[in-house]
């Protein structure tokens, strides 16, 4: 499955899920924020996801039940940080028009609540909650190749990918994307999402 | 004169304006789009500027009347691309809350009659523009060191940089900026800033 490809067969076991280029406007524009996001999933769960940045020559690996793997030429190691108040904590979002109507409403509650918000990011933000750089990203809106790969990164690093009521992604979900790099925050967001 | 220092003294013919990081926010939250700007300004002028982005290893030098210099480990050249009509322009801003309230209203005018927007950026979506990536900036609430290492880059790669009246950027500019990188956008842009 692919932003290129449509399905091509979605009922084996596994599932590949790729997007060549995720942050297409980015790409376009020159910023080093697009990715390269080859996701797989066992039953509909992500089991294993890359995300790869070639500008910056980072690529971040997560694999289910293991340690997310980083690597960069300026060195550093994928964890996410402890961010138990959405007050202090630093939230990311790609774009105002990422939202549908409802949801643009529902998002502003959170972003008022948080202590900044930075936009602009697409699959980079992800990566950067899985190096604690970043505490919290909300999105709407995304299809399953613009998640799938950053579920394993994000959880092998320590943090949580949801959906806006905090349950799992699957390929049914409606776009709705969570991911915090510190459990503790879900409450609060989901509470305001709601 | 810079965002750390105050200004020292400003009654002298030669004004070097500072900003060791613009994009505080991106450089915090580890985005690659932040920059070292170092300006130059002659009776208020600026004649030389330089942005320096260290994770990409890019750095842009302008120098009033001259064509602008771009390294970078990927290659490339500085120069502007036409653009005559803003419904194909790709815009550029760092943030919806760069803006005041009037500010944001007005902004809303040109976004909307832009082709797409893009956030977030700082000082690289300038550099975006001098590489022929990016069609216009408009941002408000800047200060003169966040602007002042950008005109000369700009305008050696062929465009322009003007407040939102079309007139000279000067140290008693409101820090509302637009940047274009085809001069025929001008008339367009602000007359919807108006």
């Amino acid at each position: 499955m692919g932003e290129e490809y449509g399905t091509e067969s979605g009922d084996g076991e596994y599932l590949w899920v790729l997007d060549p280029i995720d942050g297409t406007r980015a790409f376009l524009t020159g910023r080093p924020l697009f990715g390269t996001l080859i996701g797989l999933m066992h039953r509909g769960k992500p089991v294993l996801g890359i995300i790869d940045q070639p500008v910056t020559g980072e690529r971040w690996i997560g694999v289910s039940g293991e340690a997310t793997r980083f690597t960069s030429p300026m060195g550093g190691m994928a964890a996410c940080r402890p961010c138990p108040s959405l007050a202090t904590a630093e939230l990311s979002c790609t774009s105002p028009e990422i939202f549908d109507e409802a949801g643009m409403a529902r998002f502003e509650r959170v972003r008022k609540a948080a202590r900044r918000v930075t936009w602009g990011g697409d699959c980079y933000a992800y990566g950067l909650v899985a190096l604690g750089l970043v505490d919290a990203v909300v999105e709407g809106t995304l299809k399953p190749w613009d998640w799938a790969a950053l579920v394993p990164v994000i959880e092998g690093a320590g943090g949580r990918m949801t959906d806006w009521l905090g349950q799992p992604l699957t390929l049914e979900s409606k776009g709705e994307v969570l991911a915090v790099g510190d459990a503790a925050l879900l409450p609060e967001i989901t509470a305001l999402l709601a």
